[in-house]
C-alpha cells in the first residue's frame, strides 16, 4: 500500500474508533489536540450521554463554522461486510467502513484542509470554528440544538456554515445542499369500538373507517414545490392494528407519519389541512404533533457562490444546488441567521453495509474546503 | 346453603377442575364412570395433546348425540373475579365459575338427564352417544373434527347432534342455534418497496397503495342474506406495517382478516371475489387462505321439532331459531349429515370473568334435553 495522504491517515483514526451513537469515543478530543498548536479554543459541551465540541480560532467576525458529527449508525451485520467496519481498508481505490462517506471522511478533509489554510494564510480575516456533534444520527435533542442555543445565548453568531453532510451523487463536489424541506411528523390513533368478527354490529372497524381518509391523504397534491423544492410530501411510515387474534376487531389503530415541507407551505397550513381532512371523514383520532425542523433554503449569498467557485477551480466543473433529500443538523443553525450549505461526499453507501467512498475523493474535498475558506477569508 | 341438585353437584365437581385449553383435568374419565353402569361404552380417543371421549349406548339407530367440550378458556385476572374461577360458587342463585356457562353446566345437565331418562326408559329406541372434546377453544385441530374422521371410516352415523353451547340469551331455551355461518380467513400481504420517506419516489408504499382496496372491501356488500342468515360480513382483524421508525416507508403490509358467510355464498366465490378486487387495483401481493368451516343449516327436522316442542312443554314458551354468532364444532359434524342443533344455557358471560349462569337455569336445561330424548327415542 502507498503512503496515505495526512486526509487518509486521519479518516483511518477516527474510523477505527466505534463510535456508535451517542458515543464519540475519544474522537472529539483527538480533533481539539490536533488543533490546539493552531490557536483553537476548546470547549467540550456534554449535554446528558452527548458530547459536544466547539473548537475556535480567532474572535472577529465573520465567522466560517464547519458543523459534523463524530457518532456514526451501528453496522448492521458484520458478516455481511467485507471487511470489519472499524478496521478501516483501502481496497481498490476505496476507502472502506462505517464513517467513511458519513462523516469521519469529511472531519478528516476539514481538519488537512484547515492546517494547510492556516499554514498559507495564518492572519487570514474572522474567524474558523467547528462544531462536532455525537448524536446527530441519533435524537439529535443533545446535540447541535443544544450548541447552538449556547451560542445563541452568548450572542455567538456563525455567519456561514458548511456541513460535512454527504452530498454528492456520483463524484465528489457534484451536488451541494443549499437547503432542506421541513419535517413534520404525527402520531395518529384512530378510535373504533373493539369486537368480535362474528359480531361486527357490535363494533366499529377503525381499519375500515379510516381506509378513505388514508387513500385520499395518500393522493392530495400539498404543493406543486417550487424552483428550489419539490412538492411536499407525505408518507405513513407504520400502520398497526389488531391484538394478533383472528378473531377479534380491534378498538384503535395506531399510525405514524411524516410530511416533508417545502417552503411553499408552513406546518402550520399541513396540520390544518390534515385535521380538516380527518374530520371531513368522520374520524375519531388523538393526534401528537412533531415538527422536527422547518424547510430552510440558502438560495444565494457568500457561501453558495464561495462553494460552486471552489469546486469549479478545484474540480473543473459546475456543482448542482439540491434541497431534496432528508434533514440534517443544518436545521438547527439555519434559523440564526446563518447561511448553511451541506457539501461532503458520495452518499450511495450510506448506513448501509460496506460504506465505502473512493478514498482521493477525501484529498479533493479537503482542496474544496480549503478553496472554500481562501474565498471567503482571505482578502485580495 | 340448601342442597345442590345432582345436576349442580356434578357442575361443581366439573368446574372445580382447572381444564384450560388442551387440559381436561380427568372431566372425561368422571363422565366415562359415571355413564359406565348405565351400560355406556367408552372409547378414549387422544389426539397429540387432547383428550377426546366416545360415549355410546346401544348399537342400533337412530343415534342421538350430545356434543360438548370439557377446555374451557384461561380465566384472565383472577383478581378481577367476585370468587375463584376454579371454585364453583352459588351467590344469590348464580352458579359463578369459567366454565358454568361454556359449558361445563351443560354436559352436567346431560348427564343427569341421561339419568333420568334411562331410567324412565330403559328400553328406548336406538342409541345415545356423547362426543366431548378438550380443544373446541383452542385451535381444534386434534378435537371434534379428529374424532368425526374415526366414526366416518367405521361408518358410524350420527343422526341426531345436539352441541350445548351455550345458546341462550335471556332466558335458557329462549334462542337455540340450527344453523352457522361458515368462516374463511385470510392473510394476505401488500407488497411495496421500502424505503426512506425523504425519497418517496424511490419507494412504494405499501399502506398507501392498498387503501382504495381497503376502503372498497369495507363497503363491499357480499350478500343480503336469507331467511335464516345475516349478511355476509367481512372484517380486517390486523393491519401492521412498519419497521416502527418514523423515517422508513415499509415495503410490505401484513394483514389478517376474515369472512363469515352466509348459504348464499360458497368459499369459492368470496374467494374469487376478493382476488378481482385486489387486482381491480392493480395490487401486488401473497395470500393465504384457510376455511375454517363451511356454513350449515338445520332448517327443519325431528331434531328441530323435538327441541322446539321440548322447550314449550318444558319452559311454557317458544324459541326461537338462530343461526347469527361465532363457529362451533358443530361446522365438523353437520358434513356429515347429521342434523345439528346448538342448545345450551344464557351465554352474556362467555370468555369474560366472573362468568356465571342462573343456577335454576342448569336444572331447566336439563328437563329440556330429557325431553327432546323422550320425543326422539321413546315411541309412542
Ligand atoms: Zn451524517
Ligand atoms: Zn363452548
Amino acid at each position: 500500500m502507498t503512503q496515505l495522504s495526512p486526509t487518509l491517515e486521519l479518516a483511518f483514526d477516527l474510523i477505527s474508533r466505534p463510535s456508535v451513537t451517542p458515543e464519540d469515543k475519544g474522537c472529539q478530543q483527538l480533533l481539539a489536540d490536533r488543533l490546539a498548536p493552531l490557536g483553537f479554543k476548546a470547549e467540550h459541551l456534554r449535554f446528558y450521554d452527548t458530547d459536544n465540541l466547539w473548537l475556535r480560532r480567532g474572535d472577529s467576525g465573520p465567522l466560517f463554522t464547519f458543523a459534523g458529527h463524530t457518532d456514526v449508525v451501528p453496522s448492521g451485520p458484520e458478516e455481511e461486510w467485507e471487511f470489519p467496519p472499524f478496521e478501516p481498508t483501502i481496497h481498490n481505490g476505496m476507502l472502506c467502513g462505517r464513517g467513511a462517506a458519513d462523516m469521519k471522511g469529511s472531519i478528516a478533509s476539514v481538519v488537512t484542509a484547515i492546517e494547510r489554510f492556516i499554514a498559507k494564510h495564518p492572519s487570514h480575516k474572522g474567524s474558523i470554528a467547528l462544531l462536532i456533534t455525537s448524536d446527530e444520527e441519533g435524537d439529535a435533542t443533545n446535540g447541535t440544538v443544544k450548541v447552538v442555543e449556547t451560542l445563541e445565548t452568548r450572542n455567538e453568531k456563525i455567519d456561514w456554515c458548511l456541513v460535512g453532510e454527504p452530498s454528492s451523487t456520483e463524484k465528489v463536489g457534484d451536488v451541494i445542499k443549499n437547503g432542506r424541506r421541513g419535517s413534520l411528523g404525527a402520531k395518529l390513533t384512530i378510535k373504533g369500538i373493539q369486537g368480535h368478527v362474528a359480531y361486527p354490529h357490535l363494533a366499529e372497524n377503525p381499519i375500515h373507517t379510516c381506509a378513505p381518509a388514508i387513500a385520499e391523504l395518500a393522493v392530495t397534491e400539498w404543493d406543486q414545490g417550487n424552483e428550489f423544492f419539490p412538492p411536499t410530501s407525505f408518507q405513513i411510515s407504520n400502520f398497526n392494528a389488531g391484538t394478533s387474534a383472528t378473531n377479534v376487531i380491534p378498538g384503535s389503530v395506531d399510525i405514524v407519519c411524516n410530511f416533508r415541507f417545502s417552503t411553499e407551505q408552513t406546518d402550520t397550513g399541513l396540520r390544518t389541512r390534515f385535521e380538516q381532512l380527518l374530520d371531513r371523514h368522520n374520524l375519531k383520532y388523538d393526534l401528537q404533533w412533531h415538527l422536527s425542523g422547518q424547510p430552510f433554503l440558502n438560495a444565494k449569498g457568500d457561501l453558495v457562490d464561495a462553494s460552486v467557485e471552489a469546486i469549479r477551480t478545484v474540480c473543473g466543473y459546475e456543482t448542482e444546488l439540491s434541497t431534496a433529500g432528508g434533514t440534517s443538523d443544518g436545521r438547527f443553525i439555519a434559523p440564526t441567521g446563518a447561511q448553511v450549505l451541506e457539501l461532503g461526499p458520495c452518499n450511495a453507501t450510506i448506513h448501509k453495509v460496506n460504506e465505502r467512498i473512493t478514498a482521493e475523493d477525501l484529498n479533493t474535498l479537503s482542496d474544496i474546503y480549503e478553496q472554500i475558506m481562501v474565498n471567503l477569508l482571505v482578502t485580495d
